[in-house]
């Protein structure tokens, strides 16, 4: 049976269904990267709600995606000569259950609300109709996203040269996304393209997203990719063994101050000082236009043992005091362009970025 | 037994003899810090040996000291009434098998000469008397480099303010010195003087020498100190947590451009960027006067596993690249001022360094 859709692409594909309505959802499984690929074949609501719970699959839009997919495993039992009623009692209950998985998730509820209201719009006649109906759902909330963070790939690989040193920090990359991701998606596209270059990938203490994850999407693809501590990018730039910045984005204010995981505005400081573009890339739906400028993210404090143990193993004094913040913000006025499903922003400001989202 | 000269202090006291020509060296065992606290009691010069061998004392100072120790314990076996030939025997065998011990470490090599010329020109009548002139000769090494990293303190201590948030990398602390350290003999010296302030530590990847050694230095101390990863500092700047960045050096060029651990040149530029000082702490036989800039400092590549296995636990792809440069080289433009045992060289530059060398 040949997965949905199945193309030639550099990037994994994290999630996606298999067959049809009697079908499974096969996912990597997160936890065992990067020693060990294995694909999870999920074949009942209950699976699913545990490889969300256990970051078995992780990253807000692949998040939704197995949302997706676990309502439709939770109808399954439903037989197709059932009423519609009896099915979308079904998926009430499924989707109940799926959103106590990871309750802090956005894109979980997202997902399960806009699964239900499917449901309660649709024409059906018989379970069977509704379920299929939900299927043809969820599998377009992958491709949607797939679509998305291919087209920010398309806008943005034009920024890497032939023969470009790409630098990048923690994981934007397709494990996090239904494939592609975002920084990433430059770079599988640019590779797609024929194009030669060579990434930097920052390890990204405290939780090593690089190291794990990004250092294996590079070589997965066949993209040349070296790890580094996230403490020698400035040195590489000082050497001339940089040509450009390229990270995700949390959040983005309305002026273009984006939050990242921590350790992004220091890239973007350094490669300020040393003349190279940081860009940004982010779907359009990361903009928050509520908050005029980045000083109005709060900044989450994360657990101390992250810092003092690392990869798990304790390495600080007992007892030390720890500072352990998620995220920084890097002001607009340090960052080049920010690639989105829309286009590049170049040297963001209010303006402009309200333009691209009307 | 009192160690010689003990005085209240806010460093520890890395390495001392304890006792007359017939007591021994007590040194702590850096191989289990931060964790456990154990001070070796090493009476024997296969002890010595092995103790510099598997780095329970480490640091180019430290070791000098362990060599002209480990010397006086290889002479202890000999009878005071015995020739001073017999004593210079022992001795030169006593010194050829500690340079064995790390056959890289100049201090080692330069203990053990200083400690067989002393030997040469000693004008003992008795292998009594020899032992006794070279213990002297040892105890003068530690307290040179004990007297030598006090005066750095005294000399930079004035550059920390009452409430001051300073920031240092890497181990340049006692624990590498016979005690005191370089850039942390300025914090434990205003410690001393009564000030209160605060330090961040950079954990300092990739061998953790801040989050292993620093951290538990300052913990010991008394002083407050927190630990952070690398990428966290340029946060920590931006939102006007830190007040001044103090480091060590690991080799001096003539017009002041400073190589040391990786990371160093990163804070650099990001204190740069915030308008905030940028400290070196070294004594003047750092320099190397006939290297007329940084850019002639070979940069050493180590062993891609420190990167693919923080703390030792494997967290990379296998077979990822990586790139792990041992040092950095800061341009003197960068640097306010380079503290030494001599005084302040305030915006270094060659003829500033040649006048205070001189």
């Amino acid at each position: 049976m040949t997965p949905e859709g199945a193309i030639q692409t550099s990037s994994v594909r994290t999630i996606e269904w298999v067959g049809e309505i009697d079908g499974y959802a096969r996912l990597i499984d997160q936890t065992l990267l990067p020693r060990e690929t294995v694909y999870l074949e999920v074949r009942d609501v209950e699976t699913m709600w545990d490889a969300v719970k256990r970051l078995a699959i992780r990253g807000a839009p692949a998040i939704g995606v197995a949302a997706g997919y676990g309502c439709v495993l939770g109808l399954q039992h439903v037989a197709d000569e059932k009423s519609v009623s009896e099915a979308q009692a079904a998926l009430k209950q499924a989707a109940n259950y799926l959103a106590t998985s990871r309750p802090t998730a956005v894109n979980l509820f997202w997902a399960l609300e806009r699964m239900q209201k499917v449901a309660r719009e649709a024409q059906a006649q018989t379970a069977g109709e509704l379920k299929n109906r939900l299927l043809e759902e969820a599998r377009a909330i992958r491709d949607e996203d797939a679509a998305m963070c291919r087209a920010i790939g398309q806008h943005g690989a034009e920024l890497i040269s032939e023969g470009a040193n790409v630098l990048t920090h923690c994981n934007a990359g397709g494990l996090a996304t239904a494939e592609y991701g975002t920084a990433l998606a430059l770079m599988f596209t640019a590779h797609e393209n024929g194009k030669q270059f060579h990434v930097w990938v920052d390890e990204t203490r405290p939780l090593l997203q690089g190291a794990r994850l990004t250092a294996w999407e590079l070589m997965q693809a066949g993209i040349e990719a070296t790890l580094i501590c996230d403490n020698m990018a400035a040195h590489l730039m000082q050497q001339g063994k940089v040509n450009l910045i390229v990270t995700g984005a949390d959040r983005i204010a309305a002026n273009g101050d984006a939050a990242n995981k921590i350790g992004t505005y220091s890239l973007a400081v350094l490669a300020h000082a040393h003349n190279l573009p940081f860009y940004v890339a982010a779907p359009s739906s990361t903009f928050d236009l509520s908050i005029p400028t980045g000083a109005e993210i709060p900044i989450e404090q994360r657990d101390p043992t992250e810092v003092t143990a690392p990869a798990g193993t304790p390495a600080a004094p007992e007892g030390v005091s720890v500072y352990n913040p998620a995220f920084d913000v890097t002001p607009s006025l340090l960052i080049a362009g920010i690639v989105t499903e829309k286009g590049i922003i170049h040297r963001p400001d209010t303006d402009k970025i309200a333009e691209l989202l009307s």
